[in-house]
């Protein structure tokens, strides 16, 4: 089996028809060996967002998908989590509020036990929307849209730090979020900026290459030659600045090399549909 | 004085408290000197904005303002244009349509007159919202908004001209347009992409220099080195893709090179406020 991935998906997957994001993710957990974990923590409805997650997996053809509905933290902080989860191959992190899930998860048994487990392959990891937008060290937890760029435009906390040197958004251009990106990029330029659309996904493999999967874009946003102006006030409203910004706009079957930060050939046999 | 410079508005500029932007145009047109045209063509209510920008600019001193009142073709098509603008020193195009306003005037003896005068740096020339979307040759005519860019989410037309190499959009991060923008720039990959904020102004130099001023953002897409994939159909909602896309977001007093694409010092004391 390959080595696991973390799969960074934008929100709206497609739950009704061919499901190419949630069928990868399935996949890639180990298809009708997969031993499945949801976690809605997120959502402010855990029971019902718990179930249809479930019942899409079993449909798959797994017979063992687990709801893991921690609500508090001393679910959470169970020490129990280590054992519990060795058996699990896949974890799936649904929408809802992205703070909610971080300040339920953040330092915990829970996350420590997930962190042992992916970083030695054995978890295959994915998010969608909130549970896309805390996979960062630094997380977007909310903010506005419809102006300029600046840093009161978005509001920065602490996410999960599974992919520690990205910072993701998600609902990218449905809900207009570009700006709240490129300012979250300019608060921090030694993060790749990675704004995923609905219905797609970026699935970061463990050899450092990114592949695009599902109906839309992905952009990269890399500061790694850019200068930078920045008010050093996170409520400041004065516009920042962003000077050689390389960006990239990937579809389905594009490559990014998240490591060394470079575009690579695009393979589109691994793409269904 | 100066060369004529050519002032591309985003749309919304003040006109209320300090009127940055209105106040540049009409310094760079002469300030007490200025003898000012209005182009209200674009609206559907030529007559009300009209007046409205009349008594803006005779209210900073100017006692020579006029309202060329285009509303049909036969007029924009009268051969004494071009002796009727040779005393104007100021055009300004308001908002409203775009195609409206490239339907009245293109390959008209007025847009004859204008791009003679403009050309031998006799005439100041600004456009706001409708009026900054026509400066180039290719125009985004409209286009759709939330969705990941492809070709279907932007509509082409021939603009003005007077930018040729540029691609204008604005009510920029206001109106969640830089899809649309991308979408434009991977179909006319030779343009330079030139996204303006409501209240901010990419004022052109004919020296070559762009300078921004107001109070939000411009963000510049220079795909001179990017490689990019669209269908080749405009109707086509399959996502665009870009890679190595250069970027730079700038604000009041950043200034870029536009003839050769590189980003230079800013200078604030060109900036009031």
């Amino acid at each position: 089996m390959d080595q696991a991935p973390t799969l960074v998906i934008g929100g709206a997957e497609d739950k009704v028809n061919q499901l190419e994001i949630l069928q990868t993710f399935w996949k890639r957990a180990g298809g009708y060996h997969a031993r499945i974990g949801i976690i809605p923590s997120a959502s402010g409805e855990p029971a019902v967002i718990g179930s249809l997650y479930q019942r899409l997996f079993e449909n798959m053809g797994s017979r063992w998908v687990q709801v893991l509905d921690v609500r508090e933290r001393e679910q959470s902080e169970d020490p129990r989590w280590h054992e519990r989860l060795q058996d699990f191959t896949g974890i799936f992190l649904t929408g809802g509020d992205q703070l909610r899930l971080a300040t339920l998860l953040a330092d915990s048994a829970l996350l420590e036990a997930l962190h042992y487990y992916r970083e030695r392959g054995r978890l295959t990891l994915a998010g969608t929307s909130a549970g896309a937008a805390a996979m960062g060290y630094h997380m977007i937890a909310g903010g506005g849209n419809g102006e300029s760029p600046h840093p009161a435009l978005v509001n920065m906390a602490n996410g999960l730090g599974f992919l520690p040197d990205v910072i993701v958004d998600q609902h990218f251009h449905n809900r207009n979020r570009v700006a709240r990106l490129f300012s979250a990029v300019v608060m921090h330029p030694e993060c790749l900026g990675v704004g995923v659309d609905e219905d797609t996904c970026a699935l970061f493999e463990p050899s450092g290459e990114l592949l695009v999967v599902g109906r839309g874009t992905v952009m990269i946003l890399d500061a790694g030659e850019a200068s930078s102006f920045c008010e050093p006030y996170p409520h400041s409203r004065t516009p920042v600045s962003i000077h050689n910004l390389r960006v990239h706009l990937l579809r389905r079957g594009d490559r990014f090399d998240y490591q060394r930060r470079k575009v690579l050939p695009p393979v589109y046999q691994h793409c269904p549909v």
